[in-house]
């Protein structure tokens, strides 16, 4: 680390420095396309500073800086704006309009697209700038960034990727055991959805019932983007031990058994990419490829996780209560709950449910298991950011299209899934001929299709809550 | 054609309806980022319809249409300018700027760039919009549309096309006789400047001391953007026959003999490319190339046409002399030409010139050697248009840092050398270290580096003529 | 040529030189697995020596002296014989009879298949087998060798290539025009059936509605060494013109118009490789191929030349006539011929059918129809070498278990086709559940499974014929 | 296993029955030649029948069988063995001999050679007889087969695989972490001689200053026949655990660090090739290829085991002693010895050495490297069967034409080193120059070259030991 080796005024003003020498100058409006190429070195010397910043911090106050200092010249993009404001009170012929829209256009463009350009032409270059919107994004999240011109950047180089990253030149690559160990040690780590364990869980993850996707960039083959894992099964699945073993696959895979495919994990492996559509793509990719290769195949699901269920319900039982009774319970359930817990609900239920204890009484998880279902029916369905599904994972496989379809009870048995869910799990279903339609009813109206199953547990939900 | 099944109206209202259909309406700017994906039938249709359109005539029209109906919203890029205007005036925190900015920015993008988005996504769609452009540009040559919008449409398709066809996402192949048939056809068909006779000749040219190079997008490999072909020599060539024969290849590659890289044909294959600057980066990327294979090659240089020269010379002949005597020779030469051609040397010269007969007459041949060598220089180093070389082929090199290096006389005398440039060919050669110095000297401040045989050349030329 | 640079004497002396020192000594018995690896020069000498044998007669000389001269130890063979028939009459226990077996089997074994070996463990050195087959073949048909020395040798060196290109060691390739240019121009210098004649011609037979298949060594990728031509057809086509065009494929293939796969072009493109049965194991694998592409297509049948037929029918209307009328004619049909070819019907036609002229006669060629499809029919089902299949075609086929199906008048109007075969070709129809039973039926009692069209015409020649 | 389901009769008939059935009838000489193709069913049956067998004794039978009841026809090989006689009393011209010859030859083929080539061309004919080998040297092993009939089977299928495995057919194969994970897992499942712990193991043995390469046969790409292990080093290295160990790789390689390529394992994957001589001309083949890729790397050696070492130096403690004292230890060392083990040197000395706890005590370990290092020269260098060297790694490496060159002292410190060759290794050093010499002199003489170092260390044990 630079700061390390300097005071923190040096590293500074060798921020600086760089900036002024690697960010090339806005030429003229008439000039430009008479720019000759940037020499190479200039933005290399941006590439090899960034990467020598051994701490999040200070790559973040490089950023800002960069952000800052060399976004849009605002006293051009008002006097441009004045001479169109001028031709809508005088208009003259067309051209002049154009010309003028032109100049404005020009005007808005950061200066430091320009940088971004000549890196993306680097060998690697794309691959760093998508690495520099990880460190930016992940700056926001920890607060160390914040503002509207570290927006604006991220806004400028989100576009810039979504056209270097246009689904025209992903290529869909299939996983299997023939596949380089590079790739699937690449994917083994990248998976978080249901970590894997060894390489005998891989090999049966790429094995027969299973297929796993990744798109690549068509530049740099064998460099998965985003991974989807795929279970091939007679029914719709509701237990994700069903799918995820690591004992070696031993079956020959016959196509006769096989009518509905589950998309059990899906997982960006690139953080920089955020927002860029490639998972909701890469389902819709999958789902063309599997169906030319299993013409039959009739029903297409998820199986998913509920991140953040236990962590909202924690937050309910911590909430006051009103009239000395929970609104989560009935008061049969309450009852019951309390004498097997052997004291009032409230705290003992939330140290239960903290840890991954619960589950091993059959008792308490009977007890449980008919509020959880309502309760985590309303989650999903009932709680809203901005209009949509508060739950990410819900939010994604709405957009895409999916109906709410089936919650289901002990369906992630793993430490993981009962302490981060209840053990919860569910599936987003597709019908093809469907999904646009709700896409677009998602969308525009922020209408949710679930099933009658989710229906009805949350009219029990809201029947029994008085939330 | 549906011009032939319609009245003009028809086409014309099946042309609106498509358009309306079509193009996508642009989502207020808070809704940007919550569009339903397109149904893949809208721009599925305008392809098919316009592949459809038989005749050149038809696609302008619908272009025409296109760019002028589903533009920039005015109103609204006005309304946003007087926000941004009055921000300047009463100042608030910077992200009330930022968001007009952003604002006036989104408003600025012509509405027919979403169609173009959405195309991009469809199999071939980037293919089908490389065609689209190079219709577009054809039409403008063929006078057939004209016009600031039509101006602006293609500045909005040559950046989309700009970032797709970044250089990071070019493949370099090179082509031996071991690649597909599909490609050396295709290579052979792209081949203008000097064209391929038969399947011995283009054998020739993939064969030993020759390279044949060519860029590919990444998404679509073994389809040629822009081919380069290459002979290894041992010393800059002066003459195109001893590079392009159409006798099978015999001799093995001897490293030992090669000092010298002689680029002595470029072709974009895609006229829809034009201006991207893909031969400018080919030639860079197979410098870099042929460095690593032969870290010993000393020289690189062009050996290139000079098209228009001879229509350029005609034109001087045909103009009005001055006190009787042409300016384009010395008072010597045309007296020995008159005799040659038997009768003053004006109209005779003129007829000769512009068939490839004069080469037969060795005395001829000899006569005017001096006065069209200097005639060249001075064509190529004198002659401008807008302050850069007016010869294409001329610019393109000098910008790319090249130096005017060599004029050769009977350097080409195939019939299509002999007719175009009096059988003149030239040397643009690149010293690797200063091309970068060169390049900007030459955009910047329009100087052109020549050597001093050039410069002799047109010092000659500026004491001889009166021009 | 080393010929020319010595005397003949020389040339002698320096080859047996050369063989003293090329073919290794046969260790002992005992000490045949502890030989060291030969020195890779020794072989290499003999390679290169036999490259700069630049005639067949030299080459021819120097395969005879390696024949003669490095064969069996006859002393040897003769003594281990004696022990093993001593054995029999005086039984002992099995070890000593096996050992005595496999010392008589070593004894056995060339000492020129010592040098075999070594050469095919160089570079390229089975190939150079393959043409020194070559070369020992057309020696041979040459009559530049003789002798049983030649034919053991031929026959040691076909059964260490029957090793090695076993059928599990060849790869079926298909050619398309997505093939490397170096495979097209072989398979187009090496098809002498058809011959192309152009590269539309070629791209046509590996375009839509043909497929173009080969066999390579696994270890020689891209190395034709037999080729079959499939034509995709609704019927079984009896005219060579309909499926040899070189105008350019414009259709599109359309799976539903294929019920019938004409096999129309079989070649062995290295000599070397005769009586090694790839075309048989060719066939068999492209049909379980078209099955597994087209599981409708329903007929296989070849459309096959018959080579030799004119010049065996110019034989018998040479042979002297009995009773003053031809035998192959019927009175009415000699007749008509005669007042057609204005004279007597011997040497007239004779000059007519050496020349393709005939059938520019409408007349004529009605005429001839009839006699020419009975003449042609007895010449493939009756004319016998050995008992089996005179013709070599019609040889390959039945001992492939094809079954002599339809002779088709005019399927050929080539020069070629007319002078060779008057213009008559043959199909050979494989019934795939029959093959089997054919074959063995073919190989073990010499019997020609025909159809009726082809028993009908043979028992009309036989009627008529008085031969 | 058939044996669970039926009586030991009733298999043995079941074996019987199908040997009929499969084993195809020897044609008569004239036939030979005209022999339909087997029914593809007939050999598949076998196959199938084999596989089938859970059993290696069951296997073993099965093969008695075959190589008993279907072997060669003696009464055959005697009466052409009489015939080739005669000839040899009652001499004729050439022809006759040779034919007799001939017929002889095909009378000494075993049937069972029928059934093998017919096998050999079913997918996965080869791989099937290869894994045939296995099982028939096993039951040799394991004593569950003897004869001279197996031994001959065993001879016939040896030089049929000869013929298949022959060095023009096998690819060299770089293995590295892009290599399929397949073919890593087989790599590493095969890996005997330092077995492989783990993935971060594998990974850094096909990573820098590694190299990891096999042969595979064209026909079956990626499936490692031989395997060999190298590290790149600066010295000849003497320690194993220096090469091999199981953290990851970090370094990235530098060519200027490399003179040394240490061969330090080799590994057959598939029993049934052993003898076909892959392993020496794989390391042959990977020091061209280490010469092209590093010109500069001077020296060639192995690191390896001595298996045996420990239990022949068992052997010797365990005889019985001549006058009272070791003939092994000088009396120093034995005195020395016995006061370190508290007790006399023999049997708790075997005790000792029987586990690898000697290798704890320092004092032990020194007391013993001067006994060890001498006995193992003599193990190595004097200790022989037939002649050559009794150890069979010492043997190959010394057939390929190695030195033996340097004896290293706690070499191998894993249990596996210390129990089997008390800790010791020895490096087998290749002079590039030398290698044929030296080979051509074991084999042929016996005569081992060995290293000052070693032949001090015999004459040493020659001077203390009274063996």
């Amino acid at each position: 680390s630079y700061g390390q080796a300097t005071t923190a005024g040096a590293l500074e003003r060798a921020m600086d420095e760089l900036l002024r020498r690697a960010v090339p100058a806005t030429p003229a409006y008439e000039l430009r396309e008479k720019t000759p190429a940037p020499a190479e070195g200039q933005c290399a010397d941006f590439v090899s500073f960034y990467g020598g910043l051994g701490d999040v911090a200070e790559r973040a106050e490089l950023l800002g800086r960069l952000a800052k200092g060399f976004g849009v010249d605002h006293g051009q993009v008002a006097e441009q704006s004045a001479g169109v404001l001028q031709l809508r009170q005088h208009p003259r012929e067309p051209a002049v309009l154009l010309l003028a829209e032109d100049r404005l256009r020009y005007a808005l463009v950061p200066r430091y697209r320009g940088l971004f350009r000549n890196i993306s032409k680097l060998d690697g270059g794309v691959r760093f700038l998508v690495c520099l919107r990880a460190d930016l994004l992940q700056a926001q999240t920890l607060k160390l960034l914040e503002g509207p011109h570290l927006r604006e950047m991220d806004g400028v180089l989100k576009s810039m990727l979504t056209e270097w990253f246009s689904s025209s030149f992903l290529n869909l690559e299939r996983v299997t055991w023939h596949s380089p160990c590079e790739v699937l040690q690449k994917i083994s780590e990248s998976e978080v959805v249901h970590p894997i364990k060894n390489w005998m869980d891989i090999k049966r993850r790429v094995g027969p019932y299973r297929r796993c996707y990744y798109f690549s960039h068509c530049s740099t083959p064998e460099e998965p983007l985003v991974v989807l894992h795929v279970a091939l099964t007679p029914e719709i699945t509701s237990n994700i031990q069903a799918i995820v073993k690591d004992c070696p696959p031993s079956e020959t895979e016959d196509k006769n058994h096989i009518t509905t495919a589950i998309f059990y994990s899906i997982s960006l492996t690139q953080q920089g990419l955020q927002g860029i559509e490639l998972g909701t793509f890469l389902i819709k990719r999958v789902i063309k490829e599997l169906r030319r290769e299993f013409p039959h195949v009739a029903a297409f699901s998820s199986l998913s996780p509920i991140p953040g269920f236990t962590k909202w319900l924690l937050g309910l039982l911590s909430s006051p209560k009103e009239h000395g009774h929970s609104p989560l319970f009935t008061d049969g359930e309450a009852q019951e709950l309390a004498e097997l817990l052997g004291g009032p609900v409230g705290d003992t239920l939330k140290d239960f449910l903290s840890s991954h204890e619960w589950a091993l009484s059959e008792q308490l998880a009977r007890a449980l298991q008919a509020p959880l279902m309502r309760l985590c029916a309303w989650y999903l369905y009932g709680e809203k950011h901005r209009g949509y599904a508060l739950n990410p994972v819900a939010n994604f496989h709405l957009q895409n299209g999916a109906v709410l379809w089936r919650i289901n009870w002990m369906a992630d048995q793993s430490r993981k899934g009962l302490t981060g869910s209840c053990g919860l799990m569910v599936n987003y279903r597709y019908f093809l001929e469907e999904t646009t339609m709700n896409s677009t009813a998602y969308l525009g109206s922020k209408h949710i299709k679930a099933s009658e199953q989710v229906l009805s547990l949350v009219s029990q939900f809201q029947k029994s809550s008085k939330l």
